[in-house]
Formats: structure tokens, C-alpha cells, sequence
């Protein structure tokens, strides 16, 4: 169809555009029938135009605007006006003038959409996702996508700045599975072989540093075959970076950088001071390793409280290098038995054996603490107690005990749920970050009785930890380190090991055997062998990042066309069946 | 491994920096021991330093560089010096000073390289790319890769200027082969079901104007499995664009402005006015739908020579609509009977009958023409042969007849190959950019005896044309439009069917059901109902632009990992054979 292109877009007049005579293109957003005169709202990404059709101005126009439906794609010409006094909208940038139409195309009609292209109407995700095209023309998703799009020229921006090289790595890989599962693809050329999807860029990284290109950085996608959780997507997009000749503070300090330019850029904020925590304080304080420090409530390990204690539980738990592990819940002294009750339920149901808690009272003898395990506690154990957890009349306090790790992660989730009920968390809130350092380098699976990189192979521990990679894996710290946005871990990165030997001893305490590690690792170890530079890298979960940086509580909200939690594509149906001659000339079946 | 992080990259140091004590870290280049004296150029992205180890200024360091090979990693402590006078290398930006190592630490040992780290070296292909970390070491690569790096930020920054929205589209889609042969990647969570690795973003690209994004653009990874031809890759890149309510010249206009930019910023040039061409004009001058302008040499249709014409051969083609196509070939008169052969055997490889030539001579008589076939000319005809090819004695005519389109692409890779034998592409040539334009909408297959899209089914036609889509298909002109740099195809698009009735028409055309079009298609169609607006959009080949841009002649010299024709990667054996286990998971088993 032939038509008018624009002069103007649907947000672009003001009122010293007054008596031009232009043509705008969009989309019938209302439409309003006054007896004899026809208003509708012309929208297009850009904003929102008043256009007006009157019969004594262009009948012709005026009868054919009869015909319009929402959702009509239309091109009109007509002459910009000032809108007559006591009508101008003040919530639109164009909302003191209107169009008066001359001459109206339709350039496309429209069936009534599954649900009104507003921004407050209620519909169901699914349908949302079925329709993703006409979801992505509501404005609040709209500015999502749109935020997105300056984050991505901001972050570039940024890295181009400061030296770093954009290389693309390749999406068709070698499979290396180490951790979640590979996404396959089956090769035609070369029968009963598959390339895998990358699960991060981690290897070509590494091996650019190898190549002497220092700086690099990609916003790239990657694949994880996972059973997903809510918030996953089986592809997402990662801001990939790698650095060479450096230590962890060169890279704190580039990505703190890029944060100061984001906070300032999409929130209009000043970067806070970034504080540092490592793993083994934020898990004792806040029992997380991604804690949110929107609110304080942190945990107070009580160990040394108990250290002569005739408390059977307590002294089991030390004596087993457990942990006893401490929350004060302010003003909360007079929740009921019931309310109690739920607590408990909520830790149990989360792994905990039971949930000790006390009631701080003021009594005539002074602060006392009332619970059912007091009679088995000292009284200087409970003055401790007290003022370990700086407890005052009224507060109520929850004591967890047991392995380590398991009891702070416990108690962490409870730091949270109370976080809740005492609404800790302002919607106005400032946002806080945080650096977590100093991981541990391996993480023990109960279910296959081995350790596991809690972060990935690569990963150098720190060197003073070298030592004791085979007697006492659990002991050694790793040089990683995540950044924490608001409870969110949003980066995560590591000096990476650079120097063969120190990569074979890894391996083998991953229980990697030398072949298995030659056949899947080969080609980077030998790279290693060729002269690597010391160096290392971080990478940032950029939808995450994105929705956190929206305002959203779920990274579909930022993603143009997500999966769901099933990896389905609601609105094309995929994956789908696909034809045999397909899987022949793949030289595949299904079983 | 602890070490003095840098206070210079190696091509930082300058006069005034004498006397400064720095740290440099890098990767030794070349190494020569004088004597006493040990000079080490030391290498990095940024450039080459001379440090130089003296017994007398430090001794240990001296002693130590006694081990250094080169392509060791070494950081460095020392005084910046002025080279002593007449020593200076004004070949590298840092040639007037050195630095005198007081402390040497080996970083990282290296294995002698496979082959040395220079640009100069010939080394086979494959050992390069089996390499590739280190070849990627030489300066000419890290050249491209950097001015690779250069062109994604130019392109970015131009269409973020021009308000485009840059949006991530699927990797993991719905199959859809039209054309070429999908990627697979068999779902887990869905048995017997496959996602697509995306040909292009195309359908994404139109459900976003159908969203009323109104501009989208986007670097991104595409994917075809074909058979490999020398200068194609499995997975390209693609620079997407996407535009509504627009025509034609917007497309054009916009793309201008980003050429413009690449021409002055990667080659300090101005942009030259592009010319434009119909597919139909640049077939019959150049035989070509991207035709090499750095040149002339034009071929000319002579139909009108022969309209009455006795000789059978002409005759019969002008009465089945064939063509009749002169190439006049400048003083080449005087080729060999042999050389005239090996021109024959040429054209007849590619599938031509039989090359007509005749050589041009001065007569007594005046010009006239001597050729094997000049007896069943009459003497009008060879007059109007000369005037109509401009031909002076001393040239060579060819003539090539018989069906159209293939009749002209045969001159057209003759036109070529006497290009070449003259010599006629300087390498200094100017770069020519030309538009090709209303292709063809269909391309007939003359295996399958039917219509396939010469774009792709999303094309528009001609308004003009769509009343011959179903009777006369070959004469429907499509609204495409391709870009040709220096005889290449670097981006091609075209004006969309917005309107679901004539995209209907268009599935029907190529003999696509009703039900295959709703299967595949049907999201795109249903989108279309709900209000689309008139849009178009290009895409460009990433990896073609950036090989023209940096003068190489293959893809793989600007790709940093690439794979090799039979879609290898010879660094780490991809693709590879997998687990059975991962098989099992998926559903699937090999054939």
C-alpha cells in the first residue's frame, strides 16, 4: 500500500508546531465519539497525539473515521492546532495541541486484541506471552525494553572507553559439561558428533588472554539446560569480561566504574561506597552469600557463649565444629505460640531439626529471658546472650545450631521471612551493593560424596591456600568474588589459574581424570603451556541486572521474548516436531 | 603467582618518561645477547618496549634473562632511559627510550611456538587455526580483531543516535527451513521436540514493528547448515535492521549515513554518491546482481543488431526470448587460437554452449570483423555490431546467446575473468558501493519445477506487480534491495508484506498450504491481524563488511575463532562425540 510517510512522530509536537500541516503514521489508541466530532489518541513509540475529526473540517475524513477500531494502523494528514482552552492534557508531552484531519488512510485494519493494550490491565502471564507482540506495545514494557537498550550502549560504551576489545566467541562449541548441561546440536557433516551451546565463554576468554588481547569483553548469550527455577531462562545474556596482568582490585575498581555510570545513568544516583564482605562473614552475619543490605538484622554467631555450656544440644554442636547461631527479632517478645509455631514449621520445612527461641521480659530481678530451654541454660549464659545479641525487653530472639553452613543458610532464610513480617524492605529503599570475596574453592556434594568448583575449574585459589588442595580441600579459599545487588547476586568472577601445573592439581581434585581433562580441557591447557599471563575476570547475569535496574520482580518483564519456566515459547510454539527428513540427514532418532 | 602488577602497557614509554621508574609486563618478542648486554623487545596488545639487562646496572636481573625464551611472560621493574644516540628505532612509537631492568620475575614459561610470532610467517591454515591463540598473537590478526572492534561501536553508536532500539532476539527458536537447513537442538524437557538456531532474526524482527517498536537493530549471531562453500561459516554475523512506516528510501537513507561513517572512520574516506541499478540493468551490463564497479568493461545486449538477422543461432533465440550479449574486450585482437580456446573452455565449464569471438581488424576496406561465424553476418549487422560495442581495431568481441538470466551470468563471470587478465582491479582501486534493486520476487527451480522466494516469503512485491503473482509469476518484481561493496554482496532487504491477505497470496504463490503456512508461519500471520504497520528493514553480513573493510580476502582473517569449511574447529576437535548419557536425556539416539 502506497502511503504518507510521516513528518512528525506521535510525540513530537508543541506548541510551535501550531498551523503547520503535517502527516503522522501509528496506531488508534482511543477513540472517543462526541456526536458530531471524533477524537482519537494516536500512538506510536514516541508518545501520543490528539487527533480530531470534524465533519464541517474535512467530511471525507470525518465519515471514513467512523470505520476506526483500537488497534487500527492509520496515516492522517492535517493541520496542528491549539487546543482550545480548558481541554489541553498536561500528562502528555503533545497534550496542548491536537490535529485536525484532513485526510485519513487506513493502513491496516485490527481484530480486537486479547486483552487492551494498557498498562494496568491485569491478564495472565500466558496469554501475555502468546500475544508477546501486542504485550510489547504497553507502554511500561516498552520503557523496560527501552532501559535495556541503554543499559546495553552504556555498558559498551563504558568497556570501549577503557580499552577492552569486543570479540564474539563461537556459539557453536565443544561439549564440555562441568556443572549445569550443555544445550547439543547435532552435526550433519560429521555423523555421531554435536557441538554443545556455550554455557558462558569462560574457555575462548581465557585463551584471548593467551592471545595478548588484555582487555575483552562481550555481551553475549549464553545456554543452560537446567530444570528451571521461576527466574530462569534457558537462554540469557551475560556481560562477559576478561582482564590480563591483574589483580582482584583492578577489576573491583573497572566494575565499580560501570556501576557508577549505571546508578547514575538509568537511577540518576550516586554509587554508593561499595563495602566488602568476605564469604565466611556474610554467611555468618547475614547467612547468605548474596545478602540484601536494604535492612540490617544481622546474626550473631554465639559459639563463645557456649563454650562450658551443660546445654546437651549446644555442646554437641561444638564439639562438632558446628555452629550456634543467633537473631534478635526486635519488638517481637509478644508473638503468640501460633505465630511461633509457623516459624518453626517455616525452618523445618526448610531442613532445620527445630527452631529455639526465647522472649526477653523485664522482670523485677532485671532482664530475663523466658523460653522452654532456659531452665537448661546458666545464668551467665543468658546474660550473654543478651548482650551478644544486644537484646532488649520486648524482642524476641531465635537461636539455630548445627553443621556450618547448612545452620547459617538457615537462619539466613529466616533473616528474610522476618525481614517481611517486620517490612523491612522500603519499596523507596537505597539500593545496595556489595562485594562477597574469598569463596570457598570447593563445595562438597553430599549425594555423590565429592567436591565440586563451587565456582568453575578455572578458578585460582588463593595462593597461600595452594598447599592444602589435597589434604584439606574444604579449607582452601578461592580468589573469587560476586557483586551483590539488593540481595541479588548480579556478577561473579575470579583470578583464573593460568599456570598448567596448578590447573593438572585442580583437576585432580575434582576428581578429573588426566584423560577426561585432555580430552574435554586439552585445547586450553596446552594454550597454557604457550606462555598464559596472569589473569582473571568477572561476569555480570545482565537480564537480572536489567530487571533489578527496572524495578521488576521478574527478568521476563525485561526480555523481549522469554521462554517460560518450561523452556516453551508460548507465542511460536517452539520447540516443536520437526520433520523426519530433518533428523535423517542429522542422523539422529528419538528414542 | 604474586607479581608487580604494570605502571605502563609496552607502548606507552616516551621521552618524557625518562628517568621514571616503571614496571612493564608482557610477553618477550625477540631477544638478542650482545656479550654482555641482553636487549628484549617486550610485547603487548599496545606495542613493543626495548629493556635491556646490563651486569653492571643489575646483576641478578641480567642472570635471570639468561633463561628468557621467547613468548615467556615476564613483568619487569627499571629505569626508563634515552637510547643511546644512533640505537633509536623510529619504526615503534616507544624507539627513543628503553628501560634498564633492575628485577626480573618469569611470569610464565613458553614452549617454542608452532611457528613464529610474526606476520610474515607462512604457516598452512589449519596449523593456525589449530593455534588460534597464539596466531591471534600476530600483529596483523589483532589488527582486524581491533578494527572489528572499532566497526561493532561505530555501528552501534549510529543507530542508538538514530533512535533504533537494539533488542536480543532468540537463539533458541521454532524450525522454520525455508531456504537453507536449520540448526537443531532437541528439547529434554519435551520429547521429540527441537528448538531452531535462527537463519535471522526475520520474523522477530517484524512481530517488533508489529509491536510498534517503529526502529530495531541488533548485532547478531545467525545460523545456517549448509554445505560449506571456501568463504562461509556456520554461524555469521549479521548487522539486523528494521524500520516502520517507512519507504524504500528511508531504508536506502539510513544506510547511507552508516556507510558514511564506516568509510571515513575505518578508512579515512569520503563517501562516494551510490549509484543505483536494477537487478535487470545490472545483469545486462555486468551479468551480475552485485556487480564490481572498480572496473568498466560493460557488456551490451545486442538484440536490436539481429532483429532480422539469417543466422539461425541469433534467430532462434530472439524467438525464445533469449538474449544476445557482446563483450567487447580491448586490444585483445590479437589472443592466441590457443588463448581463444581456454576462454571456451571456461564460459563452456560454467554451462554455456559456445563462445562466439571475433577479432576487430583494420582493412584497407575500413574496420571490419574476422571471426569463424563472420560469413552468416550481413555486413549492417557487423557494422552495428562495432558501433554498438564501440570496438577499434585491434579489439576481441565476445558474444554469448541463449536464455536470459543465464546467458548473462555467463558473461558476467567472463566479464570477470577478463578483468582479471587485464589486470583492470588496481589494488588501490576506490571502493565502489552500488544499490541493486526490484529484484525478482520468485526464482524458479528448474529441479523442482517450482517458484521459491528469491528473498525470502516475508518480501513484498511490487504494488504494481501483485496482480501477476498467480499467473505470471517471473514477471513480479520485488521491493529488495541488496547492497554491493567492490563485486560483494554486503547487505541485501527489502519492504515486508504488512497485510495477512497478501502474505496468504504469497504462501500460495510458492506452493506453501494453508497448512503448513499456518504451522509455521501462523503466529507471524495472526500478528499481522492485530494491526501491523507498513515496514522494511536490511540486514548486512557482518563478517563479509569487515573482511572488505580490512582488505583480507577471507571471512576467517577478521572471525576470531572461526571454523574451517567443513565447519571444524581444528583449536578444540568440535563437534565432538558426547556422552551417551547426555544422548539419553535427550530423547534422542544416533542412526
Amino acid at each position: 500500500m502506497q502511503f504518507q510517510t510521516r513528518t512528525n512522530t506521535c510525540g513530537e509536537l508543541r506548541e510551535k508546531n501550531i498551523g503547520e500541516n503535517v502527516v503522522l503514521n501509528g496506531w488508534v489508541d482511543t477513540r472517543r465519539d462526541l456526536g458530531g466530532l471524533i477524537f482519537i489518541d494516536l500512538r506510536d513509540r514516541y508518545g501520543i497525539t490528539q487527533i480530531v475529526f470534524e465533519p464541517g473540517f474535512n467530511a471525507e475524513a470525518h465519515s471514513a473515521a467512523a470505520n476506526l477500531r483500537n488497534e487500527f494502523v492509520i496515516s492522517i494528514e492535517g493541520k496542528v492546532r491549539k487546543r482550545p482552552e480548558g481541554t489541553e492534557n498536561p500528562a502528555i508531552a503533545t497534550g496542548n495541541v491536537d490535529v485536525m484531519v484532513n485526510k485519513l488512510v487506513i493502513l491496516n485494519e485490527a481484530k480486537t486484541p486479547p486483552f487492551p493494550i494498557k498498562d494496568e490491565v491485569d491478564t495472565s502471564e500466558d496469554i501475555r506471552l502468546k500475544y508477546r507482540y501486542l504485550d510489547l506495545r504497553r507502554p511500561a514494557i516498552q520503557k523496560n525494553i527501552l532501559m535495556r537498550h541503554k543499559m546495553y550502549q552504556l555498558v559498551r560504551q563504558y568497556f570501549d572507553k577503557n580499552n577492552f576489545v569486543e570479540v564474539e566467541t563461537p556459539v557453536l562449541m565443544k561439549s564440555t559439561p562441568e556443572g549445569a548441561r550443555d544445550y547439543l546440536v547435532p552435526s550433519r557433516l560429521h555423523k555421531g558428533k554435536f557441538y554443545a551451546l556455550p554455557q558462558s565463554p569462560q574457555q575462548y576468554k581465557q585463551l584471548l588472554m593467551v592471545s595478548g588481547l588484555d582487555r575483552y569483553f562481550q555481551i553475549v548469550k549464553c545456554f543452560r539446560d537446567e530444570d528451571l527455577r521461576a527466574d530462569r531462562q534457558p537462554e540469557f545474556t551475560q556481560i562477559d569480561v576478561e582482564m590480563s596482568f591483574i589483580d582482584q582490585k583492578d577489576i573491583f575498581e573497572i566494575v565499580e566504574g560501570l556501576m557508577k555510570i549505571l546508578f547514575k545513568e538509568i537511577w540518576n544516583k550516586d554509587l554508593p561506597l561499595i563495602p566488602k564482605l568476605t564469604f565466611d562473614e556474610a554467611m555468618e552475619k547475614y547467612g547468605s552469600d548474596k545478602p540484601d543490605l536494604r535492612f540490617d538484622l544481622e546474626m550473631t554467631t554465639l559459639n563463645h557463649v557456649f563454650e562450658k555450656t551443660e546445654f546437651k544440644v549446644f555442646k554437641d554442636s561444638i564439639n562438632n565444629y558446628g555452629i550456634i547461631s543467633g537473631l534478635l527479632a526486635p519488638g517481637c517478645g509478644e508473638y503468640t505460640r501460633n505465630q511461633l509455631d509457623v516459624l518453626t514449621d517455616f525452618v523445618k520445612k526448610l531442613g532445620a531439626g527445630g527452631l529455639i527461641w526465647m522472649r526477653v521480659k523485664e522482670l523485677a530481678a532485671g532482664v530475663e529471658l523466658e523460653a522452654p530451654i532456659a531452665k537448661f541454660l546458666s545464668d551467665e549464659e543468658k546474660k550473654n546472650i543478651i548482650t551478644s545479641l544486644k537484646a532488649k525487653p520486648g524482642d524476641l530472639l531465635f537461636i539455630l545450631t548445627g553443621a556450618k553452613l547448612k545452620t547459617l543458610s538457615l537462619m539466613g532464610q529466616l533473616r528474610l521471612e522476618m525481614a517481611r513480617r517486620l517490612e523491612l524492605i522500603k519499596p523507596d529503599a537505597e539500593p545496595k551493593l556489595l562485594w562477597v570475596t574469598d569463596f570457598p574453592l570447593f563445595e562438597w556434594d553430599e549425594q555423590t560424596k565429592r567436591f565440586y568448583a563451587m565456582h568453575h575449574p578455572f578458578t585460582s585459589p588463593r595462593l597461600e591456600d595452594v598447599q592444602y588442595m589435597q589434604a584439606d580441600p574444604a579449607r582452601v579459599k578461592a580468589r573469587a568474588y560476586d557483586l551483590v545487588l539488593n540481595g541479588s547476586e548480579i556478577a561473579g568472577g575470579s583470578i583464573r589459574i593460568h599456570d598448567a601445573v596448578l590447573q593438572a592439581k585442580m583437576f585432580k581434585a575434582l576428581g578429573i581424570s588426566d584423560d577426561e581433562a585432555e580430552y574435554k580441557f586439552g585445547f586450553l591447557m596446552n594454550a597454557f603451556k604457550f606462555g598464559a599471563p596472569p589473569h582473571g575476570g568477572i561476569a555480570f547475569g545482565f537480564d537480572r541486572m536489567a530487571m533489578i535496574f527496572a524495578g521488576e520482580n521478574s527478568i521476563r518483564e525485561v526480555i523481549a521474548f522469554p521462554k517460560t519456566a518450561s523452556a516453551i515459547s508460548l507465542m511460536d510454539d517452539a520447540p516443536s516436531t520437526v520433520d523426519e527428513n530433518q533428523l535423517k540427514e542429522l542422523h539422529i532418532k528419538i528414542r
